[in-house]
């Protein structure tokens, strides 16, 4: 799989920013590949890169639509068709990562083989997976775990890879989910796996390594999360974590898509997961706590931040706002 | 999907008695639908059925050849292509609930074609589901979960679906293996549902019903199992149990497949399934334990029982030894 670059983030009608959270990472991430955003009238997401129109994008370069927007349950809109057919009239591929597979929308499949385009669907694994072994593995393996879906795992582990490139540790970034796969290039949408697999792609995904080298897997949804809870449960058995990092949004009210269901406390949250971690790795424990503080004040970030610090005698940090040295350094002792 | 009857039961080359527990199944709970079992000559299986050959199975008259063995992973063995293809020579149709299709295989595939039999792979589901919503929903639900995959939770569940039914409540048995939609005639076998919808089939499959009926949910795997607790977690949450019944086999000496892994503790596994099954439904207890006792010499199995009903104030019982009629009595308390 080589999707070409640069690409254009199309937002389509999202209902609001996180929906378009997939474009959003690429361009927090990978802000060098975009040329800009393409977004329809009702669009109520904004990455703040230049808005376009697919020609512009075109005009600009552009080799692939991304399709950044995703919405319950992941099919694709129609609202979507007309850009979508468009970009491949002037000469782009089109890739996303939907639950429906872009090649299974009959408009857009037979426009892509007239016009000789190729749709990506990265969330749809491409190979087979083999049951998970549960056996122990070399390598250091850290996972992000979440009180709620979509709470900054992925921010969360794109920070603590940067950080330890930047310090010359040896580590890979594995991407579990199709934004991830984006930036990475690689990766398994492990929530499109066949259910008995979800370990074992988890396994295949970070497989034995140097003893010194870590493999930071991107989490997936929430133990505690009603819709989701099991593929989170599958990840955490496939990649056998010698670290756990929490993530959590401090400002949400309700399990994301579900307004009956509060959020877990935090200490519920990390004692659950280690219940389920030490299944696979006695030794796992908490590395450090990740807030997503940004619509916070900061006043209140900084002081829920060291409270959870002294409570949990962890780091506690924003990482985008405050880097996650700390949590590094508290791996390095692993 | 419609399964014509009687079955021609084939056991493969099954390594062990375990590996044809979907033939077990069918010959234990729908004797009556069965003309016989047809194994290879190394097959270590035995249901005590008639053996006979392919020839013999179609002269009895039996319609279908139901594939009633796994081994790990689901792939359909080579060794069983020979019986499969004289099976629809013969005039039956074929069934199997493994991972891979009978349609995938290529041999078998054009056989089915070229003589107009039908293929059936009820471990795929033919429908799409929705996330799982997790609202509430009326009538009440059991779940059977285990310490370890293959402990009896199928045979848990149909015997409590009989002893209802016997006593004439409101009843139905939910399928959610292979084994359990051939004796069923309908459900969703769940280790084949992707990863994202494993909650919303089960949501799906056992829906609102009469505030006085029951559905009897077929678990998979367990909580404990580091190949397939993502599964038993996704089911968990989506039965929205109200009540749980624990199954064990108390002489298993380690995880089915998993050498390195011991079984839990009773207490912790009933634990562990209160925690998860709270979240949907805070009112959800255990109502019983169910043990295999078949390996163990009766006075063992005596005790062990009386020891475990004393321990946690549950009726303890081997459903095909004993019955469940303790069971059902706690039932109709909730």
């Amino acid at each position: 799989m080589q999707i070409e670059r640069p690409y254009a983030l199309f937002l389509g009608d999202a209902p609001d920013q996180l929906a378009a959270k997939t474009a959003g990472g690429i361009a927090t991430w990978r802000p060098e590949w975009c040329v800009g955003q393409i977004r329809l009238p009702d669009c109520k997401a904004d990455l703040g890169l230049a808005d376009m129109t697919v020609a512009e994008a075109a005009a600009k370069g552009a080799k692939t639509l991304i399709v950044g927007v995703a919405n319950r349950g992941g099919v694709i809109g129609g609202a979507w068709l007309k850009t979508i057919l468009e970009a491949m009239d002037l000469g782009m591929d089109v890739a996303a990562g939907l639950h429906q597979r872009l090649a299974d929308v009959p408009e857009i499949k037979a426009h892509a083989d007239k016009l000789g385009r190729q749709l990506f669907d990265v969330r749809h694994p491409t190979q087979e997976f083999a049951v998970a072994s549960g056996k122990p593995r070399t390598g250091k393996r850290l996972l992000a775990v979440g009180t709620d879906c979509s709470v900054g795992k992925m921010y969360t582990a794109l920070a603590i890879e940067k950080e330890m490139k930047a310090q010359g540790m040896k580590v890979d970034f594995r991407a579990t989910g199709q934004t991830g796969i984006f930036i990475a290039g690689s990766g398994v949408s492990v929530d499109a796996v066949v259910a008995d697999f979800i370990s074992g792609a988890v396994e295949w995904l970070s497989p034995a390594n140097d003893p010194d080298h870590w493999d930071i897997v991107e989490g997936q949804g929430s133990l505690f999360h009603a819709s989701y809870a099991g593929v989170s449960l599958g990840l955490i058995h496939g990649a056998q974590a010698d670290a756990l990092v929490l993530c959590h949004d401090p400002v949400r009210d309700h399990m994301r898509g579900l307004p009956e269901y509060q959020l877990p406390d935090i200490k519920s949250c990390m004692d659950l997961n280690l219940v389920h971690a030490r299944l696979v790795n006695p030794e796992v424990r908490f590395v450090g706590i990740c807030l997503n503080t940004s619509a916070m004040k900061p006043e209140a970030a900084a002081t829920m931040k060291a409270e959870l610090s002294k409570a949990f005698g962890l780091p506690c940090v924003d990482p985008l706002k405050d880097g996650v040295a700390p949590i590094v350094a508290e791996l390095a002792k692993i």
